[in-house]
């Protein structure tokens, strides 16, 4: 039943599934960019969005949520981009697996470590490719910047430094409760945990977080703003971010090293430009990349995998990563206390199975309470 | 006995205690520039020093540490500026008050709470006054960057973000034992503290904090590295900062409102002209305050203070307030726990020295092992 995308297309045909503000300012727009990948569909429960959307990219192919079977069987696509909401991306990724369709699923890969495992699970079961939308993974200033801290132009990294801050508006769905991936450790402090662990090459081994609320009605369901600390291992790196929905645009991260450091700001931004700072031996050089479309080098490398056999690159690993860090930031920050992290790697797939078929630990404030009733 | 300065005098006069780097390249040469100050006297066990300084200077009073109860009685001082190594602080303040002489303290005033009341108490019992020589209280940039913060220029500031980070090199004293008052928390850390604790008009409830070692062997005796978060009351405003002994030199902090942010880089600098970076609604504006003297400014106002009998400020409890927050950073550090902190201020005297004479809490690893012997 599952079919495969054929070796000898020259075009990988996307379904791309929500019409939300990512989709419409950037995922739809860069097809015009990536000239192996091709929109033939969109799926969404707004008709208006279908009909104005599918006009303007001119996309025959429409179909509703509840149609999202027909489109997946509809032969007109090998791929889907997934925009939904965040509690969605398993549900809608698994779907698009099972019916042999890669997939292509914004961050957060999802809202639980469980969620991530079984998505990569599936998606290997079903043969079919998955990758996770890390823009900045294909983006030049962002590059430069790993390649000149693991190339030791900082000496040795000892501290990593950001703040990615924003106001969110009363009603944007990322003010949902955390169940539902809401909450800008989800949206935001991910692109803090990404670029530390891609930075240092590594993943941490502890974490502590203090999240916080400024009374603000928005932030009912989530926290206002969270700053976190994360312990790396080896020569013991230290990284801290702070994160938040109820401050000012900034966008920046620092590394510093033993020899000199790097400033990128804006940091995270795909609606202009990224400068990038480094001093070295009390000199500096500052340098502006011109604003590049994120999306459209998305795009051409995963398709690019599709048609030539090969793996993706960032690949659910990658979306697992930062899930992980995520749920432990928030069990600190939710406990008042440090957690520790196992070490990770894909090769320790079954221990990490086995240690999320573990109960969850009850937050310590419930220890000594009466026992829960039957 | 005690002698006390002369209101009829119209210059105070200095003694000088340790002619270490901070005396010899900041507050020797800034009695030049403080027109109520004379530099009368120098301190140290160096006798090459004395005799450079003490010609370079015209001062001809020099004494050993031995002496120092000779320069004290002398008649020759009001007043001392402390510049000894942090754990000497006490004795030599203790010492000076008791024989009627002012005290100009370096930061941080003491390396324990129990210190820095003792210090605070002997000086009032004494009837002299006690300053902490915070030099940026003096410092024009720093004090618009608290106006504008407390002004509402930035709408509420929900976040602190700092970097304090230099090279300390074998030998230096900084790297003494944290018992010593070494270690970066107590040499550049309380910067960032004092810095936010100013910006937010609040004392913090709620810290935790992470320290790391690169392994190298300058850090045998203190932490390379620390990171922590703070948790301030009312509207919940987290801060974090970050300070190493063993990366290259930043200095930066940044505070982000729910309007706009403010940058300041450099931030705690006295050897260069400070910047400050404001973006409000969009829109940014830097200025750069040319370098300025920082010390005089102290040395005038604490002059000022001694001849007027007004209380000077920074005062002792100011240097309490930070040295109680870097002394809960260092049990957070060695518990892998937050701690939480008292609300505080002058009028909690009482109860913050009953809280000082409980015995201090064991770390959580000792708990269980075997009682100690007697």
């Amino acid at each position: 039943m599952p079919r495969k995308a054929k070796s000898n297309q020259d075009k990988v045909r996307y379904a791309v599934i929500g019409l939300g503000h990512i989709a419409q300012v950037a995922v739809l727009p860069a097809f015009a960019h990536a000239e192996n990948s091709t929109l033939s569909a969109l799926v969404s429960d707004d008709p208006e969005k279908l009909e104005k959307l599918g006009r303007k990219y001119r996309v025959k192919a429409r179909y509703s949520y509840a149609e999202y079977e027909d489109c997946l069987g509809s032969g007109l696509v090998d791929a889907v981009y997934i925009a939904l909401p965040n509690h969605l991306h398993r549900e809608y990724t698994e779907r698009a697996a099972r019916a042999g369709v890669h997939v292509l699923c914004e961050k957060p890969l999802a809202v639980t470590e469980e969620d991530c495992l079984s998505m990569i699970r599936v998606a290997e079961e079903n043969q079919v490719k998955l990758m996770v939308a890390y823009r900045l993974h294909f983006e030049e200033a962002n590059l430069k910047a790993i390649d000149l801290v693991q190339g030791g132009r900082l000496g040795d990294p000892r501290l990593f430094d950001s703040v990615f801050t924003m106001t969110v508006k009363k009603g944007d769905i990322r003010l949902n409760p955390r169940e539902q991936g809401g909450g800008p450790l989800y949206d935001i402090g991910i692109y803090c945990i990404n670029a530390v662990r891609n930075l240092y090459g590594a993943e941490p081994m502890e974490v502590v977080a203090f999240s916080a609320n400024n009374g603000d009605p928005r932030f009912l369901q989530c926290e206002e703003t969270t700053s976190a600390i994360l312990r790396f291992p080896g020569r013991e790196r230290l990284a801290v971010f702070s994160c938040s929905f109820g401050a000012a645009d900034v966008s920046s991260y620092r590394v510093v090293g033993t020899k000199g450091d790097l400033v990128m700001e804006p940091a995270y931004e795909y609606a202009e430009g990224l400068k990038q700072r480094v001093t070295v031996d009390g000199r500096t050089r500052e340098r502006t990349f011109p604003k590049r479309d994120q999306f459209a080098p998305e795009l051409i490398s995963f398709s690019d995998c599709i048609l030539t056999g090969n793996a993706p690159e960032p690949s659910g690993w990658e979306g697992l990563a930062d899930v992980r860090v995520i749920r432990a930031l928030y069990r600190s920050a939710d406990s008042g206390q440090p957690v520790t992290l196992e070490p990770f790697s894909r090769e320790d797939r079954p221990s990490l199975e086995q240690e999320l078929r573990r109960p969850p630990v009850r937050k310590p404030e419930l220890v000594n309470t009466e026992a829960p009733s039957e």
